[in-house]
């Protein structure tokens, strides 16, 4: 019987995936193909699916099924196919229909209103025009913590939208043992003698080539161009819209080599996730990515770990060289691997390198935490970034619009998102260690340019799980411990020792 | 009360032209961006949208909503916007609700078995195997017809779904008119001693040149390019996907400059139709375009009649000699011209001439009126159409691969569209003597490359009316006179005087 219903459970879910994927798709031309014209009547193209989505989602005969089959013997592992399906349906189902109508419609308009009171505050360097919206947004998000709810503070209940089944106590205490760990390696290099020639990257790269050699780089480690596409945006970004459908984005500077090509990398990884989830399974859980903190763990792992290793640029240093002739022709490996692995404190988040990055994350998770818990008001919002930025990064915001109202995320209502960032890259360094060591010196093979076997091993251990583990019992299976700061210090401090000469 | 339950009806429409407006970019998408691999994922999303689509489009509700509405005052006038409104909303209705649904589904299989079984046949020159599908096919429009209705003949019924209200005795009248004076025209032509040097257009025209070349064209004649865009594909079209979203596409030959250059203009033409339709009535009749045949004039208007003058290119030429300055540095204008007016009996319909054009479309409709009618049998048509073939053209089909079987539109079950190819041919002559009439010698105007007097004439005459009249009650508003072929004979007559010297 209850067979019957879980099949019925499963068809309309794959019914409502089909109009969300046509969502993606809507959502991706809008930012890359659409006409500029177009905007208004692509709007409501979007809202009329999502609406219908949400009813699809909030049906409640849907209810009455999840009411039977939790009960039922096929929800009784939770971590088989049949399991986490019936719990993640009935989690998501009971956070749809828990929030009120009413507060989704204010939060959609709140968020619409404040993202172009944003855009106009950060133009104008004038927090304090901005600080009335921000205020209803933070406001509306406690509200809808308490709709939700939550066992410790509000926060959590904000955080599982992104980071499901994540406590904000574990999460701060990770991150404040990084922050203790990542705030003098910081100083440490910025004392340091040495620094690498940024010049080399600042020289004359055709774009066109980059766009081949970035494909070249992704289709190596393992993204599938039959099954995606590269186009330009201004923000990259990686939307799928069905199980063989993942399109990349990035911007290209001809005047800056890295812009590009760590985008196309990053943008990949995200890819080389989504095209390993179990094409079967699309649109139901176990098919499903499993939280944004995992998903930003590939990306960067694909970026940075493997992106920016020596062993990468041996594989495809004479290619960069016979592709950027003027370039590089005349530039060392080693100038080269220590140029794209420059660290220094700087202003604004999505220009920041591997080490001060998770800085910035911390500043706003910390930040983010306070103005949920009210304790700390929205007009002293400002002051108290600029003083995290002197204590943790050391340097002084000149103004708002390069401090606190660089990023989009506030304005958008999306608060308890920055920090998976920061988990992305602490998944991201557990992961590659436990890789490396199940499956031997990595370097090795980069260094031939075969980038398989950490594919097959993401694949296997991650990538096909999809939501059947919550991220925590993830990094627990798959690495025999729990989620913890060392490996990305160690991995830092080891790459740091080399190019900075840490002791 | 009936205009409450008249703007309930629109909201209904609108909310079906998301779903189809959404449909539009997912077959734009598939046809120009999407991955090799993501296909049968897209068939499903297309087919979800359409049921979607369709289950609104017959809704009972809107059958209730008719019936009050047709009767009511609101339908008195009906070409005002509410008249057009609900007679074509009721048409559309009794239609779609008098296909039995196992018909509908049988349409559909033998559409997409037939299109393999032709794609197949026509690689292997073997109409034998594509004989039965065929069959089923015809048989299935007979049973559309039967199950739809008609006052004269089935293929009235057929003829209805994409030139409505028009009749098979009306068509045939004028399509006969018009083949008695154009089989002695061409050849008359064929016997001409003149001929163009069609070399010239053969020489390198750099394809990105092409492609701005064309849009500059495209953007003259009045497509407006922030409401739309330009792509390459293998069969060119035109795809409307939203009141200000509208997109075409072409494909380019680096060794054949009208290839690429009359298809965007073709496909401008569309667009230019498209753009030109009332954006307050998206989705409703009066902001729909009135038929295929309708909108075929307007894309032939601006390829032909247009884009093939010697005014036209009196103006653009130098700026196409600037631009293709290998091709065309040393050609003459006058050459040039004469190359374009190219006119010779061929095998190929989408690659034949302004003249010989409708023998190729009145060969494909005296066919498929004859199978509809049981008078010809499936087994003796490769023979019929040869022996057309050499009655009206002169010329002998070497196979059925570049016979019978060149053309998709009866394997996907598109019987009745043939003939609106040479309405339009028929509606743009017409309108475009009459625009010449009513504004004043067009030539001038486009010698100085100003296209603004035709475009608003359409856009006031044709495009603005949508559906509020027939096509042939707004050929006898607009021209006074009902559909004849005077016009594009003395048109053609005038055009090949001059470069063949006919008498």
């Amino acid at each position: 019987m209850s067979r019957v219903t879980f099949d019925k459970l499963c068809d309309h879910a794959r019914e409502t995936a089909l109009l969300q994927s046509v969502a993606e798709l809507l959502g991706w031309d809008e930012r890359t193909k659409m006409p500029p014209a177009a905007g208004a009547y692509r709007a409501e193209q979007m809202t009329y699916l999502s609406s219908l989505a949400h009813r699809r989602q909030t049906d409640p005969q849907l209810g009455e099924w999840l009411d039977e089959l939790v009960v039922s013997d096929l929800a009784s592992d939770r971590h088989s196919d049949a399991g986490a399906t019936i719990r993640q349906m009935r989690r998501e189902y009971d956070k749809l229909t828990k929030l009120p109508q009413s507060l989704v419609e204010e939060l959609t308009r709140a968020s619409v209103l404040g993202q172009q009171a944003w855009v106009e505050a950060r133009k104008n360097d004038d927090f304090v025009t901005f600080a009335p919206i921000l205020e209803q947004i933070v406001s509306l998000k406690r509200q809808q913590a308490d709709a939700i709810g939550y066992d410790e503070c509000p926060y959590d209940a904000l955080l599982d939208d992104f980071e499901p089944g994540e406590t904000t106590k574990n999460v701060a205490r990770v991150l404040e043992a990084l922050r203790s760990e990542l705030v003098p390696m910081v100083a440490a290099i910025a004392d340091s003698s040495r620094t690498p020639d940024l010049d080399l990257l600042k020289r004359t790269y055709p774009i066109d080539s980059q766009e081949t050699f970035g494909k070249q780089a992704a289709t190596a480690i393992g993204f599938e161009f039959n099954r995606g596409r590269l186009d330009v945006t201004h923000h990259p970004f990686c939307a799928g819209m069905g199980p063989d459908d993942c399109r990349l984005t990035t911007r290209y500077d001809e005047h800056f080599f890295p812009s590009g090509f760590f985008s196309i990398l990053h943008e990949a990884g995200h890819g080389i996730y989504d095209q390993g989830l179990r094409g079967d399974q699309f649109g139901l859980p176990p098919g499903s990515y499993l939280s944004l903190g995992i998903h930003e763990s590939q990306s960067r792992m694909w970026e940075n770990m493997v992106g920016r290793s020596v062993s990468f640029w041996q594989h495809f240093y004479p290619e960069a060289q016979e592709t950027f002739r003027e370039a590089l022709g005349n530039a060392q490996l080693e100038d080269f691997c220590f140029a794209v692995n420059d660290v220094r404190p700087s202003l604004i988040r999505v220009e920041a390198d591997e080490a001060t990055y998770n800085l910035h994350i911390i500043i706003r998770f910390e930040l983010e935490q306070a103005l949920i818990n009210d304790e700390l008001a929205i007009r002293d919002l400002p002051a108290a970034w600029n003083q995290k930025y002197r204590d943790y990064l050391g340097i002084e915001p000149p103004s708002d619009a390069d401090g606190v109202l660089q990023d989009v995320h506030w304005s958008a209502a999306l608060i308890g998102y920055f920090p998976t960032y920061a988990l992305g890259n602490l998944y991201a360094a557990q992961f590659y260690a436990q890789a490396a060591h199940d499956i031997g010196p990595l370097d090795e093979q980069f260094e031939r340019g075969d980038f398989t076997s950490l594919l097959g091993w993401l694949r296997e251990k991650i990538h096909y799980s999809g939501q059947c583990y919550t991220a925590s019992e993830l990094v627990q299976n798959v690495t025999s411990k729990p989620l913890s700061h060392d490996a990305l210090i160690a991995y830092l401090r080891e790459k740091y020792t080399h190019y900075y000469g840490l002791n």
